[in-house]
């Protein structure tokens, strides 16, 4: 494998620290993002591992990574605690002494404060550099990354908190491996379908496919969701023409169902497009127990367009706090169209928005009967000026996959209500 | 850590072969199960790792797991094709020289003549054998695994194929572990607790670990949960005694706080306690926006003590449907002691439950002020007796973590409430 200009790809190695990781309980998801990542920036992963707490250990695997490759990645075992060697074990390795940096134990020490609490001694350990190294801040926790340079090898040790690591890698290392070593990228693009199922979305693009010879497409789906996986090397522009060509092939066999590509999610698409039209939005939830509401407020900012939701779980709390009529209940049942509907209908009402979603169904695993078996769900939309529109599903029988699906599909529905579609 | 007749277990060391698993796509899944089938076996699994097709980089994985473990694993690299180079690479490793073994290829020639296929030549690889090693049968697939005991070490080479790899680990690789190096099984325990920070259970436990000398705690904190790891090992009712031992420890250096062991969570901790009273109760979200509904109603059957919520984003939501008044609005902010009550109060009424809890803050990233920082968040805990108590927590920048901490408090609250705590 080589770049255009003919050079191999910077190779990397990933240790993942930390004794948990070797039970049967958790599995290293880090590992997995940081190869994705490297994999973008044209650096290949030679070898992952994950190695138990200890000093020595940890000093084994990274001999033989340093034997393997240019670039070490280390997370976890970064925290205050007795079991967090990580730091140690590196300077040990490379026969490097420790000091305490005060800049870091005064930030440590005013995280705390700013939380009203006392410092606990044990944290101290956290302002520990290794001599020669760089440390690397840490927004989002108490743990410090290093960055360290031994010889033609760089070392950097990161926290095994996921959402730290990511933010640390992306800001702080990313780039700085990119200047150094970047080889010919991979460019990668992900594009996002709400719900449908996998394969009727593989039925669909199969002549894209065969439009594209040689290359390898990837298709992923979850509860109501499916990822197209595209790739094209080369360097930014032809790369990004390329991208855009097999994008428009995968639009024209979806007509307006990619809603989104890369990080972008559902509730993202639907955020804006309520934004761009200066509407709001409110919710009426059963069996989804507040998810499309939870879903909708991940957004930062959504308090623009989100007014608020009723989670309506007893038939009475549909009564009372969302108007639904008993007759209806009683008719119908609380997992009917006329249900779905009403329930949007008053949330609109209620919350004075433009439009409302509503969702009423059966998650299991009890509830089920021969006419609405679990997995049986109807979503509901309305709009103040009294349009409306509901939607049947039969989803499968697990609890978390119906509700997944729901919500994505009661939120898809209004963002092809919101796109005209 | 030692068995019940004082031995150290046994150690075990896993390493997965193909470049594939080193991509963003697909993970490791196999070393998992290993895990999990090794340690009920009082096996301890010391490292994992994944590691490319080729020879150089399988033999310097082999040489530092020989070094740590007595037992190694590997999987995958066994197929018939020039990337499969396992066999290959243990062999030179060792200096052994390899032969074709003239029943595996009979076998392997009758396997495609099953089928009505003549053999492609590149299969006759796989009947190549490690000399002194043991070919294990493959009544799943073409490749046949390997037995290979080098000084006092023990190498097993597995297939890939998790179908293939399972079973010819449990019929005829576990039996032989267990008969020759089984310890005592180890028996693990998680205990959980919610919404306290790692650092401050660490300190209370600290005396706990100092009781149990020798024995390996591993502790593990999330957004508003902490996760204490313990072990034991040895039979069934001992293992069990020990374990209960320890629990209790940890209960009186965290009196109350630990709400539930291994599988499970905060929700059906408060769940249970909800229905063993036959209390119910209903939720007013701000800063959350439905999560705490959701948690809740992860739980099957929770729709016997939860009735509902609202999630108010807006003022005027919290006005209309909760009935906060203005006045508290205006005079406190939305982010108050007052306002979280009285958002309690009003789901606790409309709903007609017998508790109420409520959550209001700043997520972020943006609506912070001085004297309100994003991280700012009240909790509201109301009764239909009248008795009612909030909490004020100062979280991080981090809107996940906010919502994902406050959400966990809340239901704590509740939990501790119930429990008279």
């Amino acid at each position: 494998v080589t770049d255009r200009a003919g050079r191999a790809p910077e190779t990397a190695a990933v240790i993942a620290v930390g004794s948990e990781l070797l039970g049967s309980f958790r599995s290293d998801t880090n590992s997995l993002w940081l190869a994705s990542r490297l994999e973008a920036s044209g650096i290949r992963l030679v070898r992952k591992a994950c190695v138990g707490d200890d000093s020595s250990s940890i000093g084994a695997e990274l001999t033989v990574s340093l034997g393997a490759a240019r670039i070490v990645l280390l997370t976890g075992g970064l925290g205050p605690t007795g079991d967090d060697r990580t730091r140690e074990a590196v300077a040990s390795r490379f026969g490097l002494s420790m000091r305490t940096d005060p800049a870091i134990l005064a930030a440590l020490r005013e995280r705390f404060a700013a939380r009203g609490l006392r410092m606990p001694a044990i944290n101290e350990k956290q302002a520990l550099v290794i001599d020669g190294s760089r440390p690397l801040p840490n927004p989002r926790g108490s743990a410090p990354g290093t960055w360290l340079e031994v010889n033609d090898r760089v070392v950097v040790l990161l926290p095994g908190v996921p959402g730290e690591m990511k933010g640390m890698f992306d800001e702080l290392v990313l780039p700085e491996i990119e200047r150094r070593f970047g080889g010919g990228r991979v460019h990668r693009r992900v594009l996002h379908i709400a719900a449908m199922g996998e394969s009727s979305v593989e039925e669909r693009v199969a002549p894209v496919y065969a439009k594209w010879p040689g290359r390898e497409f990837t298709i992923l789906g979850g509860a109501g969701k499916v990822d197209l996986y595209l790739s094209a090397e080369g360097e930014g522009d032809a790369a990004g023409e390329l991208l855009d060509a097999q994008t428009r092939d995968f639009e024209e066999a979806l007509p307006g169902r990619i809603f989104g590509r890369d990080d972008e999610t559902l509730e993202s698409a639907v955020g804006d497009a309520l934004r761009r039209q200066a509407r709001t939005v409110a919710t009426a939830e059963s069996c989804t127990g507040g998810l499309i509401a939870e879903t909708l407020t991940r957004v930062p900012g959504s308090s623009d367009y989100f007014l608020g939701g009723v989670v309506a779980y007893s038939n009475r709390a549909k009564q009372d706090l969302l108007g639904v009529r008993g007759e209806a209940l009683e008719r119908d049942g609380a997992v009917s169209e006329s249900v779905a509907l009403e329930m949007a209908r008053g949330a609109c009402a209620r919350f004075a928005s433009d439009f409302a979603i509503s969702a009423t169904g059966i998650a299991g695993p009890g509830g089920g009967t021969e006419a609405k078996p679990v997995g049986t769900v109807w979503i509901g939309l309305a709009e103040s000026g009294g349009r409306e529109q509901a939607m049947h599903l039969r989803l499968g029988r697990d609890r978390h996959t119906v509700r997944a699906w729901t919500c994505r599909a009661a939120m898809e529905m209004l963002r092809r209500r919101l796109l005209g579609a």
